[in-house]
């Protein structure tokens, strides 16, 4: 299996630094080939603009979207851009470690999503969802958070992570068609004990052994949308 | 009223920037005092680092909460992160002009969120929800789409519209304290027509005009959380 890793912590020494070293050492143990994205270490630019291109198609008016859609058809994605294109396609599992920073990514990963999922190449023209440009792919969220489990829940205060993380995995990950992995959350890491952090890292090792085997969260396929793009009746809730 | 706009697209001439000249125009009109952080025009950084601090207390080991803290209580912001607090201090009604972008905000305005909104300024000891630093301020999302609405709802192929939007309604905006206003979302614009548009525009004044009369999104107050911060009984759905 080739192993991509997108990483996103500015400290080496964290714990979300610890996650990263032990992915990268385990899945090279297990034969799989592993690279990384370390987006800090890499001073990775987060920002979507002008400079994303070679070449534009209309100066006068710059349309991300479509200068993407350009871009994919004649090669003119500027080389940061094209090099993690590249470990994408090559990759069959992506690995995103990274602290959950307002109830999302930081914003050095959702500039890499900006800037590396293009229209053209993940998506558009058809490409979407189970559909995607990336289809085939297996993603998974390792995250740190700052509260406990139970904060995270329907009832707790900042409400169910799985709704918090709904517009990662379904919006970012499974649009782009990759099949997407229940995540591997370590909760409350800053006032977490040294015993506990073992036990998550004991745990993220399984999880890492098990990605063949683990069941990616169901979303619904294409096919399973009618009319309008709505839920067909005999798959609603 | 003093009015900040948080404004972030990579074209002038976008949909995106008449409806911020609009704000601009007609909340001035009106007789508010206005503010424009134009992040792309600033070349706002985006990334959480730390060149965030003009001194670190622990250069040794980067922890980006605790030099929050730190340079909140000592005044050790980067000069671009002071100016954006003075603004928000400043302000009664903050309003956030952007593309939706992968179901979440552009990079540059994430990265504004994970820079600004600091420990120590807008949430930490005791500070969050209705507590929170910017308590007494309103906020409001003015969003475009690439999508129609009908596919942003509970059946519809991209998920519920305030699903997609509660990392950012309740996650950043509520949890540092503002009274959240529903959204302004102008939707599919890049399909839209000039009719469409301008009665985009016209609805967004009416938004603008009774910002003051407008019933904030009913998010659970602190007090409606018992033990383990878990919604009261009486209080669940």
């Amino acid at each position: 299996m080739n192993a991509l890793i997108v990483y996103a912590h500015p400290e080496p020494k964290s714990f979300n630094g610890a996650l990263k070293d032990l992915a990268v050492r385990f899945l090279t143990e297990q034969g799989h080939q592993v690279q990384v994205s370390d987006l800090y270490a890499m001073n990775f630019k987060a920002v979507a603009d002008r400079e994303d291109f070679v070449e534009l198609s209309n100066p006068e008016f710059f349309k991300y979207q479509l200068e993407q859609i350009h871009a994919s058809q004649n090669g003119l994605f500027s080389p940061d851009i094209a090099a993690e294109m590249e470990k994408l396609r090559w990759a069959d599992f992506v690995l995103f470690q990274f602290p959950l920073w307002w109830f999302s990514v930081p914003a050095i990963l959702k500039g890499w999503i900006d800037r590396v999922f293009a229209m053209g190449f993940v998506y558009g023209g058809g490409m979407w969802y189970d559909k995607g440009g990336l289809k085939g792919k297996k993603a998974m969220l390792s995250l740190t958070t700052g509260g406990p489990a139970h904060i995270y829940s329907k009832d707790g205060i900042n409400g169910d992570i799985d709704q918090i993380l709904f517009p990662i995995h379904h919006g970012m990950l499974f649009f782009s068609g990759m099949e997407v992995l229940p995540p591997f959350i370590a909760w409350s890491v800053a006032s977490a004990s040294d015993e506990q952090r073992e036990r998550y890292l004991e745990e993220f090792k399984q999880r890492l052994l098990t990605i063949e085997s683990t069941e990616p969260i169901p979303f619904h396929p294409l096919s399973h949308y009618g009319e309008n793009l709505q839920l067909k009746d005999e798959y609603k809730d």
